[in-house]
């Protein structure tokens, strides 16, 4: 399996426009575009930096697993994702390792498949793979 | 300030060796070294991907911050790391906009200068600045 790079680092927060005080004003990451993601219950603000993106995700539902974890464990970061050339090929050795996978089938979206590996694998990260399409 | 890139995420685990079964056996990214950072109390892995690097740290000693974080969230992301072109002047401006910092001036290592920001100022992230040197 080839891990092209870190496509970006999520952090949970309960408000977007109060998170870019620091991110943006203060430590000077630009911001790219701002997204409802229905797919995750949330509004994202996506901050390219180098290249890759630290992405800044304000659950819209309370049943999302974002604002589960703000609960739980307050603002802070919530998953790393990886691209991957082929995420089929990935999930596929990944399970032949024995590794638990959130989503054993990829979700499809308009420009990327992508799944979620289970914390209890990764030794407590919650690890996303991309496949950029 | 500029911002370049992501240097690493860094990953508090218990034990290097078990953590690598996931990062390197499993999910395929390759090991560049382990090493002990005297500073930090902890040795650490470095697995470069793309442009950043994955480090897995696994504190040396029990009053290191690492393993205060693995001993009250388990493991998980400990720190975010950006390199800046010029540390001095980010924590200057980061101090003029009220950022709280943990270093107020870099420590300085043989390859780089460092600094970290306290996570109540950046949303509950540990953030670190890297100068290459």
């Amino acid at each position: 399996m080839k891990i092209k790079k870190i496509n970006h680092v999520a952090i949970a927060v309960s408000n977007i426009e109060e998170a870019l005080s620091f991110w943006c004003d203060a430590l000077g990451l630009e911001m790219d575009h701002i997204e409802k993601v229905t797919s995750q219950k949330a509004r994202v603000a996506f901050l390219p930096v180098g290249d890759s993106e630290v992405e800044l995700v304000q659950p819209t539902s309370d049943d999302s697993g974002t604002a589960r974890f703000l609960r739980e464990r307050g603002p802070g970061m919530h998953h790393l994702c990886f691209e991957v050339e082929d995420i089929l090929d990935a999930l596929k050795q990944l399970k032949a390792k024995g590794v638990r996978l959130i989503n054993e089938k990829p979700l499809e979206l308009e420009d990327r498949k992508m799944a979620f590996i289970h914390p209890k694998s990764t030794y407590g990260v919650l690890v996303e793979l991309y496949q950029i399409i």
